[in-house]
């Protein structure tokens, strides 16, 4: 009998299936070897019998050397009416060398009339000589009961007798799946703990999240008595997604007390889910719990003077044990202690109950009556509390700018921007095309600044957002404009608010360019540009 | 005793303190009357003691009209050592004149200590005489029991002194509150299991989700007895967020077969989760349960040719019984059924394996996968079924457009728009000004257009969001733009997609004229213009 729980991860194979994400066989590896860091046991890499990017993978993951983790690769019991060493499938699970496969059957007696559409016996026999077969030649074979609950509920003795079953033919793990995501934590616990008076074979617990509640399906398996879980990092997966194993592991090891992996591989878990994040291209939730940018993030001013005491008066961990941290918000909603302590974060002076302070929450108060949003904007408060403190030389006046953008028909759209701005002193005009208004704004102004600023080159605006704001007075409605820049290291986000959506959008332009050259001096010489040009190359395209 | 589950919605309090969440007055009017078709009994409208906005709200909430809910305001237990009818803002919660006040205060005894430094004794008496002086005042006072669970943990007399405490005052309702989202359901349930012996009074849940378990921790406490639920639409708030509404009220229903809302309104629910993901701009994730728009999307092929035998063998629940709908990604067959469907919605004929409806069907998915989005946007869907029908009659054709926004320092910013197109054949020119871009082409057009339509005139632009679309491939960023317009009766919505923001504008405002303007006459003469101007004054500014 397995005690620990152990963790199965299967974001390569179910995760796949949710919409919107597709992994290369090179993205397949790469999260591989970050689930072996984190100290997943099991990672499910793929179906063999699908398709020939995931016998690929099994085959390259052979030279992984991976420290904790054992490669599984999933399949299906044998074809109904054939025999289970002549189903082609079954082989190639043979064929790509792993040592554990986990094999779904049907346990619904609904699903076999209906999605395979044979006898309640001929299932039984497909799922016992599979599993016989797969014993036979050595692997270890975990057997995922597909629809159980579903199975259970519609007709109970059917659904044992398939666990059963698999028992007999010599399963290693009997895993009881909630397929279609419909059951609710104390029929997980009812029915788990049934089967396990029932049938002495190790049990897992495979959820999905379509009654937003797989984590808690989960808990309440483990509760039960199940020693394997069966999720994907983030939640991905069809439909609503798998049980969160981000969520999952914290909340066994940190809430339940079960060992699941060390303290140095769970301070992991924030990166982990990141890197999958990235790499899926699935943005994260800022408020995922344990592993998102807000989920330790205070906003309301009694919240944050409470903190400021004592952490575990708002939080229900230390943010650091999964590797996240604690961050401070600043809006209307909040006082002076956000804004003092997000200053000392921004690494800037500003003391509680002084004027300038005073000063301050107040312009951001009526800056965000216009319509101004600093949250989300830690670049803009801190230009803002830069200029209060007299701290921000002001690099950049607008004189002019004029945008133009003509299009005749069944000809390519011009977008052209002219801006006139004077930058240290000096007045600069340049024009400059773009894929758009703002993209043109953006190349003029670059221009404009690029000679005496050259590490420009290596910032890039990476996201935009437009919302309109009802205006309360129903008159004219006002736009507001948040883009993002990023450079290799850093990621920072200003705003704009104006009737004009390009007034709106240059505001939130010229503040992330001036965030980008805080505390950066000016270049004035040519020579200089031309010896940094041909020391790192950060002039040419 | 309350026996029925009743729900209140704080998405307009709590979930304001969700990052990035900044609501305006008129969003969080617009959000309580969407909540109000929803079918929920109380909506908590904000903090009239925190800020000024939340005290207009409630003031211009009075008008609201609302069919079933009640408007509630939220504050705090009197401040320590003064008189209750001394504290401003309890004064100010009977200034605002609603009947349902919901109030928090201390039950853990370390945040008494922490938070408000206080006695033990000092937090009993600002529970007690705060219901009390609000309940002589005649209202309804909800307690909320802040940080109840974690209270009860750590002094678990302590605890239970607080809210019967709060009971002998006369509380209508006791909250218990996860405030910091740690506990897990079978903490909760014992937990509620052991008030609900120990004080009558009606009990309810608020619960946060740092651990991913609102919605259970929510379910569970209802099992053991509350009849209150609180929490958010889409689990909006701080840090990770509330309980979500969006998955607890299909889920008491469905689930757990408590009455909460009516067919019809529980049928409402996608719309609303999706209304107000609009009105935040914090973008729905499509694998959101019960309403994201891929909670009913099935990819593999297994599961899409089994829910082609039998939706129920892949999907929970009925899709439409919380107004949302099946999707198929990969297969064309179903994409069929589904735009055969939507035409009957819209009055259209198209029938199924004809090769005009296959040729739509590419046609749809070619601009989908370009980022256009028909979802929300059935007027450009009618014009599309439309325009392969040979149903269109083509009255505007672009020849071009010019549009130039200045900007001089210290002056206003002029944004002009000049327009040529064909209208029924003939070439119109015009050019006008705008308080933006997008508002100067749509007057330019309208120009062009008026002297054959005079009805445009009744038309306006109600709504226009603009999103960036993530390239998968990483090259060109596309932007997205959807406008509303609206006349005396009827709203629509069309959308455009492009790299330049300004020609995605113009596509969906080209389309909304054109959806404005189906089945509608042109009038040619300038006589008929002069009648209409006098007759109904529609000419005129």
């Amino acid at each position: 009998m397995e005690d620990k729980v152990k963790i199965l991860d299967t974001t390569l194979r179910d995760g796949t299936q949710g919409e919107g994400i597709s992994l290369t066989v090179e993205d397949k590896l790469n999260i591989a070897k970050r689930l072996d860091t984190l100290g997943i046991s099991y990672i499910e890499g793929g179906w063999p019998g699908s398709n020939h990017k995931d016998i690929e993978f099994f085959i390259r993951a052979r030279n992984l050397k991976l420290k904790h983790a054992e490669i599984t690769a999933f399949g299906s019991t044998r074809r109904k009416n054939i025999y289970a060493e002549h189903d082609v499938n079954l082989l190639k699970l043979l064929d790509i060398g792993v040592k554990t496969v986990a094999i779904f059957g049907k346990s619904w007696d609904f699903q076999v009339y209906t999605a395979i559409q044979t006898t309640l016996e001929e299932n039984l026999s497909m799922i016992y000589d599979t599993i016989r077969f797969l014993k036979h030649k050595g692997l270890r074979v975990i057997y995922d009961a597909e629809h159980f609950f579903d199975g259970y509920k519609s007709n109970s003795a059917y659904a044992l007798s398939t666990v059963r079953t698999a028992y007999e033919a010599g399963a290693d793990w009997i895993v009881l799946c909630d397929t279609n995501g419909g059951a609710i934590p104390h029929e997980i616990a009812s029915i788990v703990t049934f089967v396990k008076n029932e049938i002495p074979c190790p049990l897992g617990i495979h959820a999905h999240n379509d009654c937003e509640l797989a984590v808690a399906n989960t808990l309440a398996a483990v509760s039960a008595g199940a020693t394997q879980v069966q999720g994907t990092i983030n939640g991905y997966g069809e439909r609503c997604g798998n049980a969160n194993l981000i969520s999952v592991i914290p909340n066994l090891q940190l809430k339940l007390h079960y060992p699941i992996v060390t303290k140095e591989q769970l301070a992991k878990l924030t990166d982990t889910a990141r890197f999958v994040s990235e790499i899926t291209n699935m943005p994260m939730p800022i408020n995922q719990p344990y592993a998102g940018r807000a989920a330790f993030a205070h906003k309301g001013g009694i919240h944050v003077s409470a903190i400021l005491r004592d952490a575990s008066t708002y939080e229900h961990i230390t943010p650091e044990l999964v590797g996240n941290r604690q961050r401070v918000i600043v809006s209307e909603l909040s006082g002076q202690s956000n804004l003092v302590f997000k200053a000392q974060e921004l690494g800037l002076e500003l003391q509680a109950n002084n004027s300038n302070t005073k000063l301050l929450i107040e312009r951001v108060k009526e800056l965000e009556n216009q319509g101004y949003q600093f949250d989300g904007a830690d670049a803009a408060l801190e230009l803002l509390i830069r200029s209060m403190n007299g701290d921000l030389e002001e690099i950049l006046n607008l004189e002019s700018y004029k945008i133009t953008v003509v299009k005749v028909v069944d000809q390519p759209i011009l977008s052209e921007a002219v801006v006139k701005v004077k930058v240290q002193g000096r007045s600069v005009y340049n024009v400059a095309e773009g894929n758009g208004p703002l993209n043109a704004l953006d190349n003029a102004l670059r221009k404009c600044l690029m000679e005496q600023y050259p590490s420009l080159k290596t910032i890039h605006l990476s996201d935009y957002k437009v919302r309109v704001l009802d205006d309360k007075d129903g008159t004219a409605t006002k736009v507001r404009v948040i883009v993002e820049f990023s450079d290799k290291k850093n990621t920072w986000s200003t705003v704009g608010v104006s009737e004009n959506i390009i007034e709106a959008s240059w505001q939130a332009l010229c503040d992330s360019i001036r965030y980008a050259l805080l505390d950066v001096k000016p270049s004035d010489s040519k020579l200089h540009l031309v010896e940094l040009d041909e020391s790192v190359g950060l002039i040419n395209h």
